[in-house]
């Protein structure tokens, strides 16, 4: 496998059937076991791997654009007697540390996103457990708005990573579980110790789903809760699909390119310097010209294949520990543009959706463990939505007038705080990305929101506490190189702890919990001997043999 | 050494004096370099190890009890131009991994514990740093109220772990530095990343520190400060001092006792069965008698003896994962004491005392990671504060009906809700324990806080969700069994996680995040080649070879 692409669509699935009648879409998981992503493991009992979450991931996607009419989802199983048995254990025994962190990142961001569309979108998921969801199988029903399992003194829903595995259920089970779902924790305690799991009447009285029904009635009862669940949704109007066309993206060695975002990779450095692009053309006079564009519609385009861009460096170049984030193009045209989208997010599901896109892609530069720098030189457009790159950077760095050797008659650099910037692009932990930099200090925050819609010179940006440093012509260059170089020689795990921090000041919430705790806590059990060690759990599972603990209790 | 014991008094210090002058404590480091708990380190520049940090939490506690008439703490340094330099690197690079994990935890809860002394107990912490305070010194001094740094051009607040070390700060910098301080979080990454540090009036802009004074200035600048923190303070009357005197324990290799609390410890099972008597007489009428009592008080002596068997069993027996929860005693006498408590906890010092430090010990319980289970028999008194050891536990079981075979005459168990578990002893969540097992059932904790007072026995008692399960006598013995041998076959890893996840539903705070974020960053990092390997950070520092990194990004 030279790279892993995250582009599909539901002609090449291998692993999923998309299916709508009228409100209501079926997204049947029915996995091909000779189908996995990497030699060495069948995807026995619809178990997964990360090629079959990218399906899932792009099946989500498709079904808010090229589905508008769509207001339940109805995840269920093409197989008998299994619902889905999680993560694939060889596949996981198998996998380098940082390929199961990444892995558990996608599924859990695949997972939020399930959740974004169901209390956002107007598209309601139903998990249809027509047999045992186990391990993931039962996160990914967690995922969902509401859970019904079929009662026929077999099927059950249970985490047993713990009692057969040595580790954690990787995709916020256990925050879903007590945080979601209200599960007592001394219940959700014994559940997650009995691998066997729960069913029938004792799963729905311990709030492990919504309701058991008959395998008799299971069709009807199906049926009857996705249409209820349609006939409640708030899915907004605003005319036909768009197509998700395929994107436009080539790769080289040292370069990945799309048409609005590009990004060159430094190998020697350990750096990629990514650069977002403004809108060629002035935004359309309303939401019937994004309409009309489609898939081309600039903030559509550029979210598309900045989520790609962050899915493939995270996955492909490990390596390349620091992100350099610019901008270039006209600030204006992307005020307007976001103008045009919050105008009509109320109303239209595509400016909706495309918000909404923006978001989750934000937040997936959020759980990046790469260190984030922006750099802000003149020709920039860090307005707005793009100024949200620059807001969710570990560090920026404005330059201080122009450089006078390149163009000493250039404007000098200014970064514009907008309506995006004040809401509508929450972080995970609730905030925006500017509530979240001015934790604490409210006139902080009142004293940049003042100065909304103003393009603001780096010393004054400066002085906002917008930006980090504001390094001169003489300084930058070296400024500049000395933070990447430190940054490259630092230990790359402390940088992810350290990063995982301070991006998530302030509260938290089941997703910060799922990212910042549980995910941190998982990463430590998966890195010990007595997990991934010769003698671990998850090495012994299916061996027969039995996994041999050192007992020390840490 | 044969096993670490907390148990101190000042005229054992090695490494702090403690001197009062009224109302203002003065508590200084003066380390002694070859005072190490464990040969092959040398304490240099007022480094520490646990020994170092046992005296300090013994130093806070006797503050709070022998010093009633203290209401700032100045902590200051005995060495010249340095404050503290963190904890002991040559220490934590040869010691164990659950042994820096361990150490980690205790001396976050004496930093939480000197937070406690400033928001609820009217003895205000002030840092006086006289010099620099790098890693766990700064962090000692994020502790306190406020920040005073003293401006010579030298000295300075850093981060140093990560440029340095390739860890995080271990004592809740990072998240103290965001949450607590308001430190921008871009300014607060590139201060984390300077291994000197940042001193003088940049360190006031960034919010580090509170103030940088000239040292001419210095000695009544502290003065000034402390004295007009004590007059601010709202410490409590109520008396004369407590004497702390010396715990009557006996110690051996299968046993722990004390006069209220007592131990077995059973190596083959891996399994503390712990005992917490009921106090053997009668509540005094008023808090006269509490105070005649002083350290014989039951709930003083009781709570010193959990707080000290807890962190000898966590410190010491690593491999006893589970522990087994048992009370004995009268229940009424348990809620006449806390009664006794909770009424004078508003206006006397000592029952204000007291109730803050069974807060403590629980919260102790809370982040120990070991299994606890409850074991609710006939004759035993979970009512009111010891109910809390109940509700703090993963499992609880409880006998319905009696042992036939051993007292077929005897009163069935029963639990009862008092007032201390309705608000006096919350979580680090903030949550009562109540709150957190009755997260987002409003009805359940309406329906348990109405019973409040009422003896319920076992089948009352499990319909109201105050316990897990509750077997009668046939069944009793092979369930108990059944889950502690389960709990002693899991990963000891695994169920670190699921326990440090499942107690603490719901929201977080400055302390969760401290233990639940950060400290799964920091063992995940510990126990990475890139710290701990041989080529690590953490083991090639003062070698002078370079660490030598795996680049990948996790």
């Amino acid at each position: 496998m030279s790279h892993v692409e995250f582009r599909t669509c539901p002609a090449n699935y291998r692993h999923w059937k998309l299916a709508v009648d009228g409100p209501v879409a079926t997204l049947t998981m029915d996995v091909d076991e000779q189908g996995g992503l990497v030699p060495g493991y069948e995807l026995k009992l619809n178990s997964y791997d990360l090629g079959v979450d990218i399906e899932l991931y792009d099946a989500v996607q498709r079904l808010r654009f090229e589905h508008p009419e769509v207001k339940t989802v109805v995840l269920t199983s093409g197989k008998e007697k299994i619902f889905c048995a999680g993560a694939n254990i060889r596949m996981l025994a198998a996998s380098s540390h940082p390929w199961k962190v990444n892995f558990c990142k996608f599924t859990n961001e695949t997972r939020n996103g399930i959740e974004d569309a169901t209390e956002n979108s107007g598209q309601t998921y139903l998990a249809a457990l027509n047999g045992t969801a186990s391990g993931g199988g039962y996160e990914l029903a967690l995922a969902c708005d509401q859970i019904l399992l079929v009662d026929d003194r077999s099927s059950a829903v249970s985490l047993p990573e713990l009692p057969l595995l040595g580790v954690l259920p990787g995709t916020g089970g256990l925050t879903r579980v007590t945080d979601k779902r209200h599960v007592r924790r001394d219940l959700a305690d014994y559940f997650s110790t009995k691998a066997e799991g729960l069913g029938g009447k004792k799963a729905v009285a311990w709030k492990l789903v919504d309701e058991a029904v008959p395998r008799v009635r299971w069709k009807e009862a199906v049926s009857e809760r996705s249409v209820a669940l349609a006939s409640a949704s708030n899915r907004l109007p605003g005319g036909a699909a768009i197509e998700l066309t395929a994107l436009d993206k080539s790769r080289t060695d040292d370069a990945i390119t799309y048409q609005y975002v590009s990004a060159a990779l430094d190998r020697t450095r350990s750096v990629a310097e990514i650069t977002v692009r403004a809108p060629e053309e002035g935004a359309p006079p309303s939401m019937a010209g994004a309409h009309a564009a489609g898939a081309a519609f600039w903030p559509l385009a550029m979210a598309r294949e900045l989520d790609d861009l962050i899915l493939d460096l995270r996955t492909n170049e490990t390596e390349i520990g620091t992100w350099v984030l610019r901008t270039t193009g006209s600030a204006e045209r992307v005020l307007a543009f976001d103008a045009l989208l919050l105008e009509a997010a109320a109303s239209d599901w595509l400016a909706n959706e495309i918000v909404l896109y923006l978001k989750r892609t934000l937040k997936r530069l959020d759980v990046t463990s790469r260190s984030l720098i922006a750099l802000i030189e003149p020709g920039s457009c860090f307005a707005g939505s793009l100024l949200e790159l620059a807001l969710a950077a570990d560090r920026s760095y404005m330059l201080f007038g122009v450089f006078e050797d390149v163009d000493p008659g250039a404007a000098p650099a200014t970064v514009t705080v907008g309506p995006m910037n004040l809401g509508p692009l929450p972080m995970g932990n609730g905030l925006t990305r500017l509530q979240t930099r001015f934790y604490g200090d409210q006139d902080g925050l009142a004293a940049v929101e003042k100065r909304a819609g103003e393009p603001l010179e780096a010393e004054e940006a400066e002085k906002l506490g917008l930006i980090t440093f504001a390094p001169d012509d003489i300084d930058w260059e070296e400024e500049v190189r000395i933070a990447l170089e430190e940054r490259s020689a630092f230990s790359p795990d402390a940088l992810t702890g350290l990063e995982a921090n301070y991006r998530f000041a302030g509260p938290e919430t089941i997703e910060t919990k799922i990212f910042g705790r549980l995910t941190a806590w998982q990463n430590w059990i998966f890195y010990r001997p007595n997990a991934s060690g010769p003698d671990g759990a998850l090495r012994a599972y299916g061996t027969g043999k039995r996994a041999d603990f050192d007992r020390k209790r840490v």
